[in-house]
């Protein structure tokens, strides 16, 4: 009730007098775009977020302590590989007395407009974009408030300034297509997710990287494109199953795709692996429940979750990152549903 | 910065006053635990506690306004069943411009020590406990600073208090049963989840009133317990299928079990329906994704989440919940997983 007398928020409050002075505004106005009350012009609020990234107001507190929590924002909490990121976060921010928030944009690339003002209301102390596009407007927010965003499995092309976790994608292509031409097969296709997705741009970039190696050219007709879940994947797969020439060996971008394969097959009377092998990426716990089980890449992702959150907390307490990318290595796990062609 | 001067905390400082004044101590200790604060004995505490409660502090603010977040404290997140509960309480909680903060008790019914702490430190608009047992302690805590307690799926028996929100596991059970009995069967067995989950405890008496209503006795030897998980299911169907006179029909009390199941049929080359009709619980994606698709018991796991968001939302603004104890209806989905016994 009384902490205006303490060291910091004495210090605190004479900043915020200096930065209303150079800013032409009171120190109540100042406060407000500090702690992300509203009534405050965008004119106004971009004056003084600008001053106070000027003046080094970066990577300490600016207001109140920060609520003991790390902001995670999912494009989409609709499978098990959201759950397991989750997991990764939850555990390392309940090591260090946090929780996790979460925020789901059902779909969409980028948060509603609301979010960013919620954000900075609840003071964070980070936050984590997973497979989200944040704008320039997000990040200067971010910013002015010193509140830390790392990039997990980024959308697009991630802003130059923000750290990033992923997996080793285009080894993972590259292992699972490699795979598959050691077994016999020549006849690869791969369906792979949307293409401005990097993490699966640079599945097919691995796919197509073994496949020049071998010396094997790549059918334009075998390389296909869907969502990243079942039903998408089991039409594309229709469609190049029902192909005159018709692929020995698909590679699926995830393993929800795959599944879409194996259900194609069975419509299709082709058995799996013998007239079809199929592989996964991902390693979700249903891949080893598939009739047969699934070969799949494996994606550590709770481990994703995991370095993510720990960069948070190392950015949330004035440090530096360790690496501005960080990419955990895939593995391919193989179990029943490869084998050389017939 | 001088939002001391308002109404509001006016007043609240002058009940702190009174309370400081009851309890014996100094004003900044009572604001000390208002605020969740450490540095103060339990035995003052629970009397400062006390004093809140019987001066009628409930369901008014009473320190700064609440962090615009609900608590969600899950007895695992491991699974499709955690996410879909997630995503209902998601949906509703972000409709009112909050969001979801995640606790991961990870696999233990009652939450670890600093958790209460954090929780009231962070002041959130109310608290959800899946599967989740807390004590009085954890109860008096939270109704000493207004924050309102929902359980949903409660492991043991909710506390009178706590206002519950749930499935119909007694009905859902009942019409696995009794549409297996209408398939012919009479030899039926069902793998149950713990004895002490209230939810499996419903699931199970409602598999033995179908089964009493048809007149059919139930073989002692084809009631089993496992984890809510594939591997121990497949250990107790394997034992099942293994029995003199076994059983032409399994009922599962979760999906993840039933696929357990579905294993165990494969690997003692039985087939699905043809040999063994099997009836899972909860209709996660999954089910539909099995070979054969899974006939399951349809649970509303998001909704249930949603109705739990809205009752927090209704107690939080100070309104009175519309029932202490919601069920929402189960369905049973009929896909391919059962058939007449052969």
């Amino acid at each position: 009730m009384t902490g205006s007398q303490t060291g910091p928020r004495r210090r605190q409050e004479i900043t915020v007098a200096r930065i209303a002075e150079l800013a032409g505004v009171s120190a109540p106005t100042v406060s407000k775009v500090i702690n992300g009350h509203p009534g405050v012009s965008t004119a106004t609020r971009r004056r003084v977020e600008d001053l106070i990234r000027q003046h080094g107001w970066h990577r300490r507190p600016v207001s109140a302590e920060p609520t003991a929590m790390v902001e995670v924002l999912f494009q989409a909490l609709d499978s098990l590989w959201a759950l397991e990121i989750i997991r990764g976060v939850e555990r390392v921010v309940q090591s260090y007395g946090m929780t996790v928030a979460l925020t789901d944009m059902h779909g969409r690339h980028s948060p509603h407009s609301e979010w960013i003002d919620q954000v900075l209301a609840r003071r964070p102390a980070g936050v984590i974009a997973v497979s989200a596009d944040l704008g320039d407007w997000e990040h200067e927010r971010l910013a002015s408030r010193a509140i830390p965003l790392i990039a997990l499995d980024p959308y697009g092309e991630p802003h130059h300034r923000v750290p990033s976790v992923g997996a080793t994608n285009w080894n993972g292509g590259l292992s699972a297509t490699r795979h598959l031409l050691e077994l016999g097969h020549r006849r690869i296709a791969m369906i792979n997710g949307p293409g401005d997705l990097m993490c699966c741009r640079a599945r097919q970039d691995g796919y197509r990287a073994a496949m020049d190696a071998a010396g094997v050219p790549v059918d334009p007709r075998f390389l296909c494109t869907g969502g990243l879940y079942v039903e998408p994947a089991r039409a594309e797969a229709e469609a190049l199953l029902a192909l005159p020439g018709r692929p020995t060996a698909i590679f699926a971008a995830n393993d929800l795709q795959a599944l879409g394969v194996y259900q194609a097959a069975l419509r299709a009377g082709l058995s799996v692996p013998g007239d079809l092998s199929i592989v996964g990426f991902d390693d979700l716990p249903l891949a080893q429940w598939a009739d047969p089980p699934m070969t799949t890449v494996h994606q550590p992702l709770a481990k994703m979750g995991a370095t993510a959150a720990e960069l948070v907390m190392t950015l949330a307490a004035g440090g530096a990152p360790s690496h501005h990318r960080i990419e955990l290595a895939t593995s391919l796990t193989l179990r029943a549903s490869t084998a050389p062609p017939s």
